[in-house]
């Protein structure tokens, strides 16, 4: 493949990393990365080592937002900021709670802050300062084939008003997120027209979950004519202890039954501290909310109502509790039923696992732009078809 | 996707079933099938059941060959065949065993034939005797989005002679095989930038492997920064008993150590007899010649030597004698080792892990064939970048 150029929007945990492992991939080259205080935009390539290590412990996970108009009512939750940063756009951003993209249901390191004397992407030299810096990834977009959209998505449609504003910038290329939650999904389908008009390739939920899983489900649906039941159960440890993970946390205690994604951005650390302790440190999740389903039905393997994700936080352990294991059950053309499974290695991490398939389903998706396909387009559309 | 039309070139175990299942694909319509007697050939969509009930017991596995000169030197192996059926294009052509396709080493029924009144699909009141089935195919390909060579294999340059026919014939569109051996791959290559000229985006090796297997792998390696070592190993337990599958027992034995395609080629039924009871019916697989290693290469996955396929075929029992397994083994990005794994269901048969990955990737390669990508891909490189 051709090389393909790069930007990361939002250098909190998945886009660090994301810069990380691109560095093992002769394809990619970064050439931009942005959160809200600046942006580094080199053509030649960034100097990853460079930039990771200037902001080592100096990480801003928020980017400028749009200064739209929220759309979903609800509150926003900088309450939980503490860095007390200025916002330099006026608008009620998310957190910096970065809420999705990890595997299973788990995001990375979210709402860490360490600060030095610059805050995030500007500590690097290869960084400016900048008031928009979103802005300036789009007016650079003619150099750059693909955008991963490393975003907080507390405001779950950060991730779609931000997709806007490179439609409004006559961006044309690949846009590609690691959400989990199904309701963003359709928010992006509502642009798909605009989306093909302006030649944009987007590719939803390409992390490890939906991502990975749902592509492993959709070829491993392969050997059925029917299928009948996916089962997705993911096991996380996180690595670096609770107290590092509050946000992730919260975004899974979200899926629990007693609470909701607005009661629990309510919670104070405390509360979230007895919940964790309620259960022991170890927390299990069933019937989430995940886009896996839908992106299933969309891709034609199976109904939505037919897909269940499940799976077990454990705080406490860097060992995972489960082993996360995607289980396709059908019916063969010659009447047999069977069950095909893909699972993954204990030793892999959250972020293993998001961050190389979301690379790999970017150049799956700067392929697909080059050949003229445009949209909005799930993992598992992007597997052979069923 | 928009509706494919789709022709199959060989009606025998693997043309046979890929009909079968394509009427469970609402996105595909078969709209023509041949083999070395006749072709039928329905713009509004075949009627399946017909034709498959009509030459039910009926099969015929050869279609006419181009006639052109043998470039492998090697014998024919008409001398098993046992129909006593006249050649219609006076080549030598290979015999009725399909020796290719199968999940694991094994193909299908290949071998067996029933003859009534009408040879093979002339037997079928959609289908015309013809001189040169192939032609046929060739001259309504305007309306032929993809073509599927389920053909024989004992020469292994069969399917490259044929891709040449669609080639002359001014074919523009997508061919798919479900070849094992590494050596065929080759012999496309060499055709690449015919096909680009052409417009032909043909994809080799999808069925279950490598097609299935290797897809498996590719996707697997998501989580790696470098990927050290693939693992296949697989287990078929043929349904039909081995007296109807010498064919593929035959095809198998060529990869025992002490034989090869040459040397099993010239075995008698009594000989290969005498191996499977030597082996009391289970025979053990290892190191063979398959093309997953060359195809993962080609994908950018691993090199070519750190892929082994392997297998046990047990040719008295419908079990499988083991789950077959791909593992892929890594290193992630964060320094970890770890293998991730897929395996088929031991009710899977063999013969729905080839059709519905070559359906698949059928759909796939149209994809790619209108959207302006021509060549030869294998499936691993249909799969999210590595």
């Amino acid at each position: 493949m051709d090389e393909i150029t790069f930007a990361v929007v939002g250098t909190g945990g998945i886009g660090r990393r994301a810069l990380e492992v691109s560095q093992h991939k002769d394809a990619l080259t970064p050439v931009a990365a942005c959160d809200r205080h600046g942006t580094a935009i080199d053509f030649d390539g960034l100097d990853v080592d460079e930039l990771l290590a200037a902001t080592e412990g100096n990480i801003d996970n928020e980017v400028a937002t749009d200064g739209g108009e929220r759309t979903d009512g609800s509150r926003s939750s900088t309450e939980h900021r503490s860095d007390g940063g200025e916002r330099t756009d006026g608008s009620q951003s998310s957190t910096a709670l970065r809420s999705d993209g990890g595997a299973g249901a788990t995001a990375a390191e979210g709402g860490v802050k360490q600060h030095g004397e610059d805050k995030g992407v500007v500590a690097s030299e290869q960084a400016h300062p900048s008031e928009d810096s979103i802005q300036d990834i789009i007016d650079h977009g003619d150099g750059i084939d693909a955008v991963l959209l490393a975003l907080p998505n507390y405001e779950h449609d950060f991730i779609p008003r931000t997709a806007d504003r490179f439609l409004e910038g006559g961006y044309s290329g690949v846009m590609i997120d690691v959400l989990k939650r199904s309701r963003v999904i359709g928010m992006l389908d509502e642009r798909r027209e605009a989306f093909e008009d302006a030649g944009i390739t987007f590719i939803c939920g390409a992390g490890a979950t939906p991502g990975l899983l749902t592509g492993a489900a959709a070829l491993a649906a392969q050997s059925f004519v029917e299928v009948t039941d996916v089962d997705i159960h993911w096991g996380v440890g996180l690595k670096s202890g609770y107290e590092d993970n509050r946000g992730t946390v919260r975004e899974d205690i979200a899926h629990l039954p007693e609470y909701d994604i607005d009661t629990a951005r309510e919670l104070s650390d405390e509360e979230i501290e007895a919940i964790i302790d309620d259960h022991d440190g170890v927390i299990e999740f069933e019937d989430m909310e995940h886009a896996d389903d839908i992106l299933l039905e969309r891709a034609g393997v199976c109904a939505a109502e037919d897909v269940t994700v499940g799976g077990i936080l454990d705080v406490r352990s860097d060992e995972k509790p489960t082993t996360t294991t995607v289980s396709v059950t059908g019916r063969t053309f010659d009447g047999e039923t069977a069950t095909n499974t893909f699972q993954l290695g204990d030793e892999t991490s959250m972020e293993a696992n998001v961050n190389g398939p979301a690379l790999g389903y970017l150049q799956t998706g700067v392929r697909r732009n080059r050949a003229g396909e445009y949209g909005v387009f799930g993992p598992a559309e992007l597997m052979p078809g069923f």
